[in-house]
């Protein structure tokens, strides 16, 4: 129905995760209505995020290029304990509940043999030397409690085994099936404290 | 706990309507995995539709820079009826419907005191104008069936009624209190079909 510019705008919107036929179009509209700075700052903004974020070299969550995440550039973060999450946005979820005093690593994902996501799709191999480097004392595996988040935790506390290190996981205050970025802070901070001691 | 280049993005796309913090935290990440021709296409989206979109100076449809409408500079359009709708979005919904081939004029807008909006805020002259200029035989009032809807149609009604011309309603086949937006097809063709004679 509509052509052009519009039509255009329309389309990459509705590319978005979450964004419907008709929020592309509200959004467009008011695209359309807002002053031409506001509109040259969200594209800039979405531009500057390509080319200025990147992953952390130690843990791999964001960070500024060329330089540690917030969390590692941080020297009052304790080295010797690790928080493994499968996504930069656990880290956000976890730091919500001002218990972790630790150093994270994240996965970029979890074991999901369906969508062809295996060991080497994930940061698991950087994980295992960060353990030995870092002197760690504790991993604390904090992936999802679901299916895929489970498997990753069992695979790598075998993984882990062999090491000098306590290999833990978040109690499953979780509701189990669900979705570690939507927990609210009392929940996931309950699960931080019962953590438990993995036997593989 | 965002910094950098993400928080901005996250900001920006935070302002968008019915983009809620978590959403805008969603889209930010699937921003920073998608390939960066991906990112730039849509920056230049939105730079696009800023530049070369403007409003039809016949009938304030959004239209490309420089050019009239798509249903204006289509001349097998019936001049002589005239579709009076608050905002561009409607003719969408209205050219749905597959029920009408003439042309149309947008307000922009819908009367509301409260809000300022005044009979000077929304182009009213101009479709007094119109009215005479190309001869038209029939103004078809289709602004929202909702209060300002309502208001704005019995004033042009008002307005209209010295001059020449049929004026006509949409009927309320609408939901009362809706949004013309979000009518499907049938309901708003039938509101189309049944529209009766305005007496001001």
């Amino acid at each position: 129905m509509y052509t052009g510019p519009l039509r255009a705008l329309i389309d990459e919107l509705g590319r978005l995760p979450g964004i419907g036929p008709k929020s592309a179009q509200r959004i467009a509209f008011h695209v359309l209505k807002i002053p031409g700075e506001d509109a040259g700052r969200l594209a800039a903004a979405i531009l500057a995020v390509k080319e200025r974020t990147t992953l952390c070299s130690r843990c791999f969550n964001v960070a500024e290029a060329g330089e540690l995440c917030d969390v590692c550039s941080d020297e009052r973060r304790d080295p010797t304990v690790l928080c493994v999450v499968e996504d930069p946005r656990d880290i956000v979820a976890v730091e919500r509940t001002q218990q972790f005093r630790g150093r994270y690593h994240v996965l970029q994902g979890a074991l999901n043999p369906l969508e062809g996501v295996g060991p080497d799709q994930l940061r698991v191999r950087e994980l295992l030397e960060r353990v030995g480097a870092e002197g760690a004392k504790e991993v604390i595996l904090c992936t999802n409690p679901n299916l895929e988040g489970e498997a990753t935790a069992m695979y790598l506390a075998r993984m882990l085994g062999p090491l000098e290190v306590t290999v833990t996981r978040i109690a499953s205050g979780l509701p189990v099936g669900g979705d570690l970025e939507y927990a609210d802070e009392l929940t996931l901070g309950r699960a931080l404290e019962g953590r438990r001691q993995v036997t593989a």
